[in-house]
């Protein structure tokens, strides 16, 4: 085994995250790690912005998605890909679909942000749209998947996908070796077990700490009581982080993740501005929550010398969304 | 010489730019170069963005003020540094003054953007503001030049500043050598001539355009006329655009520019919405304006495969600019 990690293996390991990221390095971006003297004041430590809201497609998304799609087969490519998406994953497997020149469908709810719709249609996907449930959007994937006998690339619950999402840690770490802990959003975990592989195996003394809304917090319930808790009722602005974890996802968070930051809805949206003033960059609400717990000192350090990775995830801001007016 | 350029030496060569390059590699970003597939169909070419608005400072003035103040020997350092600015040179000055540990005084004019004046105060340097002409701020810059024996450091008539500038141009032909042409914004000339005297000496058959305001468009009039052009009495919403050519900077755009390009403000407006709708970033008026005869179809080319680099040069919006509501 080329993976130093310390942790019993679980999912994806390091290996199969340099291998994805020697996959997909011809077609994505390296992004920027941006610093700003102010919000360090803010925060009291020294923060490191990986920022994937400036990656192709607008989101990390599009490093799993690339990662799942170049993986497959010729045969398999041929018949195209399926997937089911609130948005960023949508765009990003379209994306992925035209970069390789293969069909991709997506399924995406109803209420889905429009700016997402539309980035799917742009990157020539065809869209079927579905009520606003898990089980509305798993059946329409799955009868899209029997009549065309494409491919399902999940948004998270994939190990290619996972081995993809970990690419963005791998580049931070190789930029900032020294980091103290690693935040990133959770939501259906794909991007949080992919930064805890990578970021455990390269550097086992750091924390991983995953970021949720208060209103969406069944990441921290399920870590707290040992089984995967459903999904909160309570609407947050973060639509990017309503889904919840699998049991693979679960599994790798269990064994990697030192702990869970909740965020209240006006935290996301100071932190919005914070980063759009300080930083000169868009992220959606979903992007910025991992910026949240440093930039409202909800992490205790010993030290204003500690240093914070942060990943923020996407910047396809929907100008017509809710609470951002 | 080590300079492999086809023109006669006017000012700072290659070597004096690689040569700053690696005296403020330390202290700056290197810039993300960012592309877009919708912004590409838009202007029928393959545009490289050069991200200068995520730069430290907000803006690439932070090359030329560091390749200078980091020039100075200790003994000239300890005096202290002086300049006048509208604003992103004064912060830039201000933070380069700041990481070398040296006092800084920025005479500014009582209407610069609030952001710029706040980015000035935030870095620790002491504003002098004046009457908004030329004169009243060299008259102010003279003065305390007297009073403290500091050294002045010219927003653009300045070799050392000059060669910093430059450094953007290097970095991404270092990232992007095959460009076609390369366009940054023109004001008093300093991005331009660092640009220029990089593109040419890297890749002499490149092309380098300036791009100005059409209600600030005193580069192309000197061009034209052979001799320094006033500024034009016309508003522009690129407040960083108003200044005028010095003969040290008309020398080098003589020699080495290829053309000007004329921008309306209605473009410079739209410029700025794609860019942040495609890139995800904020960039200021200025910032928006090499980008814009690109995105409005000014560049004649005869194919789709042309490659153009722009450099986007600065970031901090004024949220309570006029034109920007």
């Amino acid at each position: 085994m080329s993976d130093p990690s310390v942790h019993p293996f679980t999912g994806p390991n390091l290996q199969a995250i340099r291998e994805a990221h020697r996959r997909i390095s011809p077609y994505i971006e390296q992004t920027q790690v941006m610093i700003s003297y102010p919000l360090d004041e803010m925060a009291g430590m020294l923060l490191f912005f990986k920022c994937e809201n400036l990656q192709l497609s607008g989101s990390f998304k599009i490093r799993g998605a690339a990662n799942a799609v170049f993986s497959l087969s010729e045969a398999e490519a041929a018949r195209g890909v399926v997937t089911h998406s609130s948005g960023n994953h949508g765009a990003a497997l379209a994306l992925a679909a035209q970069l390789r020149g293969i069909r991709a469908w997506v399924v995406m709810p109803r209420n889905a942000p429009k700016v997402k719709v539309r980035a799917v249609e742009a990157y020539g996907a065809e869209i079927t749209f579905c009520e606003p449930t898990l089980e509305a959007r798993e059946a329409a994937a799955a009868k899209l998947l029997h009549e065309t006998g494409a491919s399902l690339i999940h948004p998270y619950d994939d190990d290619r996908v996972i081995a993809g999402q970990g690419t963005a840690a791998l580049e931070l770490l190789e930029e900032i070796p020294d980091l103290d802990m690693i935040c990133t959003a959770v939501s259906g975990g794909g991007l949080l077990s992919g930064t805890a592989i990578a970021a455990k195996s390269l550097r086992p003394e750091i924390q991983v700490a995953g970021c949720e809304p208060a209103n969406a917090d069944d990441a921290r319930r399920s870590l707290a009581s040992g089984h995967i808790e459903e999904a909160s009722p309570l609407f947050t602005i973060a639509d990017g982080l309503r889904a919840t974890l699998s049991p693979r996802t679960f599994a790798i968070l269990q064994e990697r993740v030192d702990r869970i930051y909740p965020v209240t809805e006006a935290e996301i949206l100071q932190s919005m501005q914070l980063i759009t003033e300080h930083l000169r960059i868009t992220v959606e609400p979903s992007g910025a929550v991992a910026a949240s717990p440093a930039l409202h000192r909800q992490i205790s350090g010993d030290s204003e010398d500690m240093r914070i990775g942060i990943i923020l995830s996407g910047g396809n801001l929907d100008a017509d969304a809710p609470g951002l007016k």
